[in-house]
């Protein structure tokens, strides 16, 4: 477990640190404990290359998530060294500090942090666990949150020639697929209707005809089943789209086996590499509940919708990549990761995918090494092609 | 809060009993409590006519579910006895104890019980708020379980020439459609699905996508969904049918806003006067089970079905009940009553339902005198054909 600001995290520090030690490279730590571990360039001026990834984990979390792609960043500076080359730019490996937001409750706390993208506030956030806030928490760390507070620039987002990432999937597509890696078209957006709810009328489910209810779980049946119809519309269109309600429930307090219901609850994330699809579903979902209510005579209230916009990946650094893998393979990220940061502050950025068995957030997330080792050679050939 | 075996229940039985005191009627409580008001007929040999409804009610109940079925009776008598007519044959009201299954779940204790229907292991069953056995109950209230024991019949089914039963709607029918009463067709039996359950597999609800998902939601929706459609054809058909999951949810130790929900639980209520229908619906809901559940790569287990068949009336009854009324008006009960019990012994077996505002089950429940006088000059018209 690499507890975010923890001792698990600081253990995974200490033993890339180390390790970069052991290969002769430059180390720094930043203000809120990002490691940064260089392979000086012939021209220390030149904007260098960035390869990274986080070190924490969720709890329960497994070996590769995040640290793989840490490890990745230092055999491909190994790499470089082994062979003798110098590269024209330094390229740096970055341990970067809490992306998961299972500990503060907000995710990419370092690579946010770097950017002085922070909002303040979040000294506040308590540890899930201990209870101790951000704050405090890094004062114990001996980091500074002076450098949130201020919202203070670490990192020049101009200075950077390109991030680059390789992660595990956290998904089945490429096991799936039976390849070992895939270059990252984007990471999708996330458009979330968290709070979403039904309200009719709770009713004797014998004793109420069908012209008569205000039944909440029939309806929000439908509009659950007419949004996965324009899931697959879109999906026909060629349109990148995930649809999900992951929570969806009647009042345990008043619903019954003989009533119909009069409310219900449900989550509606919506999750696309385009902004406009995202759009054009989320504005499709509120017309169809108030078509649907007004169907089944409920109302729904669907909420606000929390947003997370899209992060494209580089074109130049994809076709780069895809032209490095013996089985060339894109596909888009579902889940977030510090690379969307990076993309964000407008860094050419790129992610690689490592086929994963048994999921990710679970202690049995696997990874071969000769997986690793495509996706891992694909960026040294990036790396010699940038850099050299 | 008339409460079955408790003070509230015998408080109307007192205020039942005086009134029929005050009638002139004969008098007489069985075994476990029933309380019978006759009018002597003529003819003290030939089968006799009961009006009856229970005088208990729900938690939280209204004033008329079941005590106007009693009045009604009461008022039948009366009207007879005022308009100085001697019946051919007995008419007995009959106030039954212990309809609603809210205090000792199990329903129908007083007319199942007058009819030896009972297990005796419902004995041991506990009141919900006491925690008291139906059988300390029983003997508290100076009444014999002995009779529940031994299975022993106090009504032969053989000697009741007809069982007509007045209630409140419970339903929003008659509201809607501006009609003071109705002849009942049947009560509506009851298949239902009570633990209903799908499994599929958690997952992220951005990194993988639909042809990889085990989404419990999406299938639960698309079979629900179908069951919705199965039910609009039955209906075109002409069938008697309601459908209805009144419980749906995910579980709230594993189900999250940006995870794919790996199981559901559901209930599946089908309701229908015929046998056939339930039947016929219920064998679907298990071949679309399976078929969606391959679909969706997840499984459901439906789990068995709780039975009660559905109690047809009498149909030369209810075209007597017809006949009386000025805006003749037919519907099935979606709820139980006894009169399901008396007609599946064998019984003639009529119902008349009183509009109803607000619904039932809830201290709201209103009938106006007007409503009630409509279907009780229906029950006079009946009991002068039957018994004059």
């Amino acid at each position: 477990m690499r507890d975010s600001y923890g001792a698990g995290e600081q253990a995974a520090h200490d033993i890339m640190r180390s390790a970069a030690e052991r290969l002769g490279l430059e180390v720094s730590i930043d203000a809120i404990g990002n490691l940064t571990m260089t392979l000086p360039g012939r021209d220390r001026g030149a904007h260098r290359i960035i390869i990274g990834s986080h070190l924490d984990s969720v709890p329960q979390g497994g070996n590769y998530d995040g640290a793989a792609g840490v490890v990745a960043g230092l055999c491909v500076v190994s790499a470089l060294k082994g062979a003798g080359v110098v590269p024209r730019r330094d390229v740096s490996v970055m341990g970067i500090r809490a992306e998961e937001s299972a500990w503060f409750d907000i995710a990419y706390l370092g690579s946010g942090g770097a950017f002085g993208l922070l909002d303040p506030a979040c000294l506040s956030i308590p540890r899930s666990d201990t209870g101790r806030s951000l704050e405090s928490t890094l004062i114990e760390c001996g980091f500074d949150p002076q450098a949130i507070r201020e919202r203070r620039a670490l990192l020049d987002p101009a200075e950077i020639r390109a991030y680059l990432e390789l992660h595990i999937e956290q998904g089945p597509t490429l096991a799936a697929e039976g390849l070992p890696a895939a270059v990252v078209t984007g990471i999708r957006g996330c458009k979330r209707f968290r709070n979403a709810r039904c309200v009719g009328r709770y009713g004797h489910s014998g004793a109420v005809n069908r012209r008569h209810r205000h039944d909440a779980v029939a309806a929000t049946v439908a509009l659950l089943h007419h949004m996965e119809s324009i899931w697959l519309q879109q999906e026909c269109a060629g349109a990148d789209l995930v649809v999900t309600s992951g929570e969806l429930f009647t009042d345990p307090a008043m619903h019954g086996p003989s009533k119909i219901a009069g409310e219900t609850h449900f989550v509606l994330d919506v999750r696309s590499v385009s902004d406009a699809t995202m759009k054009a579903v989320a504005t499709e979902a509120r017309e169809a509940a108030a078509r649907i209510g007004a169907a089944y005579r409920v109302t729904f209230d669907l909420g606000d919708t929390s947003e997370s916009p899209p992060a494209v990946m580089d074109s130049r650094l994809r076709a780069s990549l895809m032209g490095l893998l013996e089985r060339p393979f894109e596909m888009p990220s579902g889940a977030g990761h510090d690379a969307a940061v990076f993309a964000k502050q407008g860094v050419p950025t790129a992610m690689i995918f490592v086929r994963n068995e048994n999921g990710s957030h679970n202690p049995d997330e696997a990874m071969t090494l000769d997986d690793f080792a495509v996706a891992a050679q694909a960026l040294i050939g990036l790396v010699l092609q940038e850099a050299a």
